[in-house]
């Protein structure tokens, strides 16, 4: 406390002054005044902190404990990281490894037990006082290491008992000789990563006992949400169905494209785009590569694909829309007939749900932890994937008590319902509705030969909701620009789009996937936004 | 002509009537009929353009030529369409093909000879007078398919005596007994697929005797352009440095992220974002996936790519800038040191020079026809990679002549001297340039931790241009928020990304990639918007 006898207070000297300060403007000066005291005291405390770290860093060398440098490149002594996942089995063997401190828990004062993460991995480590190895401060400092710190670990491996259940190396732990800290938090965390990582139903069954997080908090604070084992599962699963989309596209001779995602008219349907100042002009945010990729078949491209982001304009908050989505795009001619496409379309989805199955049985184990699902069932063998017409599935709702005057369009809640009925009746999640009516699709959409109420196009759906949406597509000119007109689209406002087709263009169709989508109905994550790595909607645009 | 006594004009009926219109309005009136007259002279033609396409749309199984009805899906008959590739060789087999008209030339009334395109492939047809199988009509009808029309033709594959030299087929050509219009044109094409083909140096030799395509026409008439041999092994290469690219790192261990492109401040560098709309407020388009990809080594994905496109609101209409491009991005952890990560990026590179060199020795054969280029080189074996300081470059142009003053930085111009510089001294094309210097870099770049001057960056050239831009960066908030401030960038306006840092993070590196500028200089296209499907600059949002 400061002596204030000694120092009077600047008020005391005003008091004096004629015309003295008003009471506002003491009260003024006096927040100003506080304002400033706590920016000193905040200053000093840094200063404190960075002096502390400053005395606390250590020589990597010669010292077996302590918060290292900030790693700014000063040298490479080229010694190797271990992998956490290696370590089952290799009991006696020496260790040196980079880990998040996931839990440190001190038992008395001579022992200190780590829980160490690598991504999904993780190891117990224990840290003993021993003389001339592990002294009581190392211990002590060890244990004072907060959780979510990054540290350099050095140790011996060696065999436990009981098996470990709190890890996922479950036959060894780690005896540390060296503890080093690479980079410790600010702040306090706003969650721990395990409460994060805790089954939906755990959290519902005993609210008192466990932290229940948020959706809402867990996308504010992203960065600490995405490092729970589901997440590092969820993006590891994201990845993999690009792989598996490109290796088969590929394979069946299709090539990747990249279409420009700004553009000079606000096409396909204006009232969902977004509008992008450029230069002293505007541009607006492709809703999907449909125009680019239809053109690049005008090119000759014969069959391309394209994974790149969509922006949708709606505001619409659901658990399944975003602002900004990945589209997983396709566009092939067709030789005969458009069933060609929907074939393609539905050996890729096959292809990528084999995939997942085959590959990445443990993430979806992992995952399914946090949020329990039954397991993702398609139709295998000669019979191949259902199949309806939209005149089916309206009957299939009608003979489940929806009127069919409520049937113009299936709505969501009506997908959703379809979905219920074909999983009761066949026990399957993956299904294709052909042939919707005309007046439902978009105006490049090829009309039915035999009946103009009708067109050549699919909707495929998992567990009851939309995941892609394609069609063949009209490649003459003339009933093009007639579809344009009778959908109220000038064809002078796209005419570079509707001249690819006056330079002559083959027989094409082609769909777009929503990967998000597709990745949220696999694994039943309940909300698109889980899908998606940083997602974006009508009200969110951070982190 | 109409008759105009028994049909008299408007006019003279309106000129007997009491207080007639004005000069001007018969003026207004004459012109309004003109336009109606136009307007039913079109439709009229259209009409019997219909009329007779209609006439001469063929039944497929009955007749032998003709324009087909448009492919709307009627009938699938399964018959399997051949690819001119797999011609070679096989005299006397039957083929089906879909084919471009690349040419048509009648000789005499009983003769034509057809040059048919898929893509990058071509064979001769040839159709000549036959009793009961080919008539003068078919003949005569062949021969006025307008070139770039779509066809269906069947025949069978037969020897030549001499190699044929006008199609990528030289020792069989077609022998044609079937031909139907898929899909024909409409208006004339703005310029020839062979015109746009042409080597640059014929053009260039004899202007008088080629019609040279200028860059300008071809960009908007892309579709066109896009077919040439060169276009499509352009962009066969783009898709393939793509896998190149992403089998090198998925093999060292990287996971492909998707980032939004939409963000809620205008980050990194103010000047240079475009604004987006969002529903009540604003957002700004991505000029790099930078923050999103540390922030993903934040939440422990270790290592990282993207593929994704990035905006430049930067009005320069150069060579080599794009306002929207491919952005070839990788962001990951260092254990010692950030040359770790610049040796993963040069082994990248390494990768995708081989993989083109290897496995698309023919399509850079094709470009180097239309764009002659030395053989793009590097080094390979123990002495790996050319690698330079920033001042060992200095020093370099200052040895050249460059006055010393003028190099506080490396302008474009003293960029591509360089680059004659080390390509005179090696022969090479490729080469690093370490250690720029810190005033030169953005905020993220971590310091040399011995000169504050210096940073642990670098960058990528080829042919003299710079390709790849990267560092490591800062993952200490302190020493972070300090470099914000000392660049003028509030560390509050990018809260998420400071508090990833808070939260704990690993030392990490990075650096981005231009897929089109790699493309567009190991080609030696001169002009990046070669090298792009559907190029965006300051003045082109079309098509």
């Amino acid at each position: 406390m400061a002596d204030s006898s000694s120092n009077p207070p600047p008020q005391d000297q005003q008091a004096d002054a004629p015309a003295g300060p008003s009471k506002s403007e003491l009260k003024k000066r006096a927040k100003q005044e506080e304002k400033e005291r706590k920016a000193a005291e905040k200053a000093a405390r840094q200063e404190e902190l960075a002096q502390q770290q400053a005395a606390a860093e250590v020589d990597f060398a010669s010292e077996n404990y302590g918060a290292l440098p900030l790693n700014q490149s000063q040298s490479r002594p080229g010694r190797t990281r271990d992998q956490i996942s290696t370590f089952s089995g290799r009991a006696g063997e020496s260790v040196l490894f980079r880990a998040r401190v996931h839990t440190s828990r001190a038992q008395g004062n001579k022992m200190c037990f780590l829980n160490l993460r690598q991504r999904t991995e993780s190891v117990q480590g224990l840290l003993i006082v021993t003389p001339e190895k592990v002294s009581k401060q190392m211990v002590k400092w060890t244990a004072s290491v907060a959780a979510e710190s990054i540290v350099l670990v050095e140790g011996v491996l060696e065999k436990v008992q009981e098996p470990i259940k709190s890890a996922s190396v479950s036959d060894v732990e780690v005896h540390i000789s060296k503890v080093y800290l690479i980079s410790g938090i600010e702040g306090r965390l706003p969650f721990s990563v395990d409460d994060a990582n805790r089954p939906e139903s755990d959290v519902q069954a005993a609210d008192a006992q466990f932290n229940r997080v948020l959706l809402e908090t867990r996308l504010n604070n992203r960065v600490i949400d995405l490092r729970t084992q589901t997440n590092q599962a969820i993006f590891k699963l994201q990845g993999a169905i690009g792989d598996l989309f490109r290796d088969y596209l590929s394979a069946n001779g299709f090539l990747e494209i990249h279409s420009p995602k700004m553009q000079g008219a606000a096409t396909e349907s204006g009232a969902s785009v977004f509008k992008v100042s450029y230069f002293k002009g505007s541009a607006f945010l492709a809703q999907s590569p449909q125009l680019a990729k239809q053109m690049a078949i005008a090119a000759d491209f014969e069959r391309v694909y394209e994974i790149g982001p969509v922006f949708r304009a709606e505001d619409s908050n659901t658990h399944r829309h975003l602002t900004e989505f990945m589209g997983l795009d396709l566009e092939m001619t067709i030789e005969e007939h458009y069933h060609e496409v929907m074939e393609m379309l539905d050996g890729l989805f096959l292809s990528i749900f084999r995939g997942l199955r085959e590959k990445y049985k443990k993430e979806i184990e992992v995952i399914g932890k946090q949020f329990p699902a039954e397991e993702f069932k398609w139709r295998e063998g000669p019979e191949g994937t259902l199949k309806l017409t939209f005149k089916d599935a309206v009957d299939l709702l009608v003979e489940d008590g929806v009127p069919r005057e409520d049937l113009d369009d299936i709505n969501t809640e009506n997908e959703k319902r379809l979905g219920r009925i074909i999983k009761a009746k066949h026990d399957i999640d993956y299904y294709i509705i052909d042939k919707f009516p005309m007046a439902l699709r978009p105006f490049y959409t090829m009309p039915d030969p035999e009946d103009p109420t009708l067109s050549n196009s699919y909707d495929f759906f998992m567990r009851g909701e939309e995941i892609l949406s394609g069609a063949q597509r009209i490649h003459d000119p003339a009933l093009l620009c007639e579809k344009m007109r009778s959908k109220g689209v000038d064809p002078d406002s796209m005419k570079p789009y509707v001249d690819a087709f006056r330079m002559g263009c083959a027989p094409h169709g082609g769909g777009g996937i929503g990967l998000e989508r597709v990745l949220m109905l696999f694994l039943k994550l309940n909300n698109i936004r889980r899908a998606s790595l940083f997602p974006r909607d009508p009200k969110r645009l951070e982190p």
